[in-house]
């Protein structure tokens, strides 16, 4: 695998110079205390420090070795237990983590470019701290002061670890359906038997405990998703028992093979309620966009990094060349233009999910840490729209960008060597798991734009139109941007106006790309208006902008009749022709 | 991993109804007494009962196997040597080989769907003897008398197998500055000396002999691709000693890991010339554009059986429901329209997909065995057009098709189980050798389409635009491939009227993609004209035709708008930006 280098300065470019999160910060009475440009600064270069240093050197190896499973137990990939202990002794388990308990209680915004590095350095590794800071997220929010006690501080400071047990053999986006039970016990505790499986983090050795967060249903519980209640269960008890549980197998994966993917068996194993009974969806939820986003910058890391190791194969290898130039004499792969459409691609898809990551994930530090009521309601109701397209756009341009890394390889894109082919089996799963694409697709179409007839897009559409409007652009650049929100606002009002879920049902995935590239088109206009003075860094994204505008954009030009045609084909069929 | 059913019917539907070829060989003179429909249908019927029994059920475990190295020796994987065999026994080496030799000379349009049926059933085993076949066709066309004597009939009776020797480590796509060297010896032959990498087949124990085709360069050869003269070097000589040339390493890859990709080492081996001094990379054009097709074949083979494992989980997979539905009640995938939506893609891609390669193969057809000069003439010149973008689209298309079955399966497409991850990293390789894509495309518009001005084009518009207004078809489907003709017309006369190598090389990949849409077009309305009964399979394909109609060929207008972009982006950065 070739070297991860850090884009420390593109993350400072966003930060500084085209969302100016420092002076917010600064206005903020919670984060004032906590960060600022300096401190930033400081946390990004230890965070490109560990990652190019601790974790992006095992990643090749990690991927080879995978883990492996033996009576219950299960092994990580070596080098991962001296990165998992360095990113603990940093304080990176409790990055956004509530202060109360240890944390550190960092911005999305700052934390989405450590998750970003992360994941660039190795996938695998990166889901440890992240399922850890998904499960704490659940239990701040939701749990009981003294669970928050018992639990949180030695989750935050990496001693214990965290995984979230939903999916069950038969039920997977399906959440509703599951069989796993709970019953009270005369302590106040529950016992949680069943089966849950694609468990990430189920088991494994880098820690002495793990905390699992498991969805169960009372005997008495209503069906379907609101019987659902949510069961702390930590795998050692505090007693320091076993507790009644055990990891009976991991998959064997296409990727993400140093990450272990666990059957989880649950056998009268004692759980703790996590908020009230029958709300664990509910409480589920709630963490979920911030676990969406992160799964979404899971799309952005490979992809960095795949462009990185292409530009650089591009910039050495030497094959062809161009016209009139003496057949014996080889060329780089930079002469050639379809090279470089793949490589400007890549970039262009990458340094706007970077962009897009750090604008949602500054609304959900408005969520969370504004004062503003009315602008906190107004930031969940774009954050909720926004969730499922960072998810799900991000990571199908993420597989897009790292297939066309491995392209510009040639031969040397599917042999292990250089890591590409890595680089695509990894990002794979960013597609499929916290929700497939196309659920996510769903539920941007069926739950966050059909039900308030497109009202949330209405108001994002306003504000690119108002950015069009009175940002610096070049006229081009200005007219483009407009004419997209103007195609966005037509396939929203038709859709919205249909309304038949089968309509819904056959363009979510046409939507949320439409609605991704126009947001991508916003983003470029944002990055190239801030990019203004004649520095390398400004320059290449102008003309990265430019390239984004004249040949990406325009796909949602197909997207639109894609929406608008006739689906009818689609239902008409039997299922027994299939 | 899933069962394959070779998709006879389909087959057989486009031979007979669609192309009507047992009419077209029954008038021709040569293939009426080869080959007839009952003939047609009895091989179609044992290559799938071949592929279904003895070839698919070992596919997932010869992946995990992978092919061994050790001493210079490869070992394949566990079943292939028993495949292997039974494949040699039926004939299947010599399928379209030569009469004169053994073989049974078959035509291509026939042969497409055996290679196919092979792909499917496990696309590494099916490089044994697609490369075989490849090494027969130079050696056939190129060879003297002799050489033709002494290896063709035991290379199609399967005794010994073939390999081509092209790429260096220095030398990929541009094999003009390869460094292989060949010394002409006293006794008529040549001693050959260089080192070849990525070499399919370079070594293994399928077969005692190995009949290598080797590009090198002679002591005074001109420099550049009019240096390279071709060599045959066999592994065994014919005096039963071992020839200087040794196996160095296979490759550890992404997939095709049962297929092994040696690094070949000759040190002054024995070589005989095939061809003329200098015509090296002539002889190996002339057989480019069957193994081209192939490989364009082995997008459809992995895709066809993607769909089937697909179809097979969405029926039976009770995941979720329709509105109204009670929610502990969950129906089968299909009721989702999004699912059917991603089905719906990979059978409209797979199926034209077929059509397209059995067009492009009758031409190939008419090339070998027409008597009509002129009829032979243009089908060189249609075929020369058409097989980059066979490679090219198709397998683009065949990488789409997969990845989109292995989402319908969810987290069970990312885990080794069901297959579907086997087959994304198998058809990966289809876009990356035998020329990337991306040479396909530069290929297709800067040798086929620029030169003659877009005559060839011409052609094939005019003979889509015939169809259109003749056949049968509904006012929405002739309309929309009249308009789609006409798109195509404008973009190629844009391309050919500005004409600049930037320009080429900066919409090669976007045109290669257009007229791709339209041929897949031209072959839906040819499937739909003849579906014209109500039987199910008819029914069938029209539904599929009118998605394709409505839901994919409208990609076209977004490539339109990409390729009369500015590009002027694309070559203003400098190199070290990268």
């Amino acid at each position: 695998m070739s070297e991860f280098n850090p884009p420390v300065a593109d993350i400072e470019f966003l930060l500084n110079e085209v969302f100016n999160l420092p002076q917010q910060w600064a206005n903020n009475p919670i984060l004032a205390e906590r960060v600022d440009a300096d401190t930033a600064s400081a946390m990004l270069a230890e965070c490109a420090k560990l990652s190019r240093d601790m974790i992006a050197p095992f990643s090749r190896e990690a991927d080879e070795q995978g883990c492996s499973f033996s009576e219950g137990k299960v092994t990580t990939a070596k080098g991962h237990k001296a990165a998992y202990q360095a990113l603990s002794e940093g304080g990176w388990g409790g990055l956004t983590g509530n202060p109360d308990f240890g944390a550190l209680g960092m911005p999305k915004a700052l934390a989405v470019h450590c998750e970003e590095m992360f994941a660039s350095a190795d996938l695998s590794f990166s889901l440890f701290p992240m399922l850890t800071a998904g499960a704490c997220l659940a239990l701040n929010e939701h749990g009981s002061d003294e669970l928050k006690q018992q639990y949180l501080p030695k989750m935050y400071s990496g001693e214990w670890a965290g995984s979230m047990c939903l999916t069950e053999p038969h039920a997977g986006s399906d959440l509703g359906i599951i069989r796993s039970k709970a019953t009270a016990q005369d302590d106040g505790s529950y016992a949680i038997s069943g089966t849950k499986i694609f468990i990430t983090g189920g088991e494994h050795d880098l820690t002495d405990n793990i905390i699992h967060l498991v969805l169960a249903k009372l005997p008495d519980a209503p069906a379907g998703p609101k019987g659902i209640s949510m069961f702390l269960v930590p795998k050692i008890l505090n007693n320091g028992q076993a507790n009644k549980l055990s990891c009976g197998s991991i998959e064997h994966k296409m990727g993400i093979k140093a990450s272990p993917t666990c059957v989880m068996n649950f056998d009268g194993a004692t759980g703790y309620l996590v908020g009230q009974e029958n709300r664990g969806l509910m409480a589920m939820f709630t963490m979920m966009n911030y676990e969406r986003v992160g799964v979404g910058i899971q799309g952005i890391g490979p992809a960095e990094r795949s462009y990185q190791c292409a530009a650089q194969y591009a910039r050495e290898r030497l094959q062809g060349r161009r016209k009139g130039v003496s057949p014996d004499q080889a060329e780089s792969l930079l002469v050639h233009p379809d090279v470089r459409r793949m490589l400007f691609t890549m970039r262009a898809f990458t340094e706007a999910g970077r962009c897009f990551s750090t604008y949602t994930a500054n609304l959900l530090d408005i969520t969370k840490f504004s004062d503003d009521e009315q602008a906190k309601q107004q930031a969940a109701e774009q954050v909720a729209l926004l969730t499922p397209i960072v998810k799900g756009f991000c990571t199908d341009r993420g597989l897009e960008t790292c297939v066309l890394g491995q392209q510009v390889l040639g031969g040397h894109g599917f042999i292990r060597e250089w890591g590409q082919e890595q680089l695509v089996r990894d990002v794979r799963i960013t597609q499929i798991y916290e929700g497939t694409n196309g659920i996510q697709a769903m539920d941007l179409l069926g739950r966050k734009v059909a039900p308030n007839q497109g009202a949330s897009v209405a108001h994002l559409i306003a504000e690119a139109q108002q950015f069009a409007d009175s940002a610096t652009l070049t006229t081009e650049m200005k007219s483009a941007l407009l004419a997209a929100c103007q195609q966005l606002q037509e396939c929203t009002q038709y859709i919205v106006e249909q309304g038949s879920p089968e309509l819904i049902g056959a363009t979510a995935v046409y939507y949320q790309d439409l609605i991704g590239y126009v947001i991508f088109a916003y983003m470029w206009a944002k990055m190239a208006a801030a990019a203004n003075s004649d520095s390398e860094l400004h320059r290449n994204k102008r003309t990265i902008a430019q390239f984004y505008y004249s040949n990406l954009l325009p796909r949602i030009d197909s997207l639109k009749l894609q929406i608008m045609a006739d689906h009818s084909a689609l239902m008409a069929m039997e299922e027994a022709a299939f």
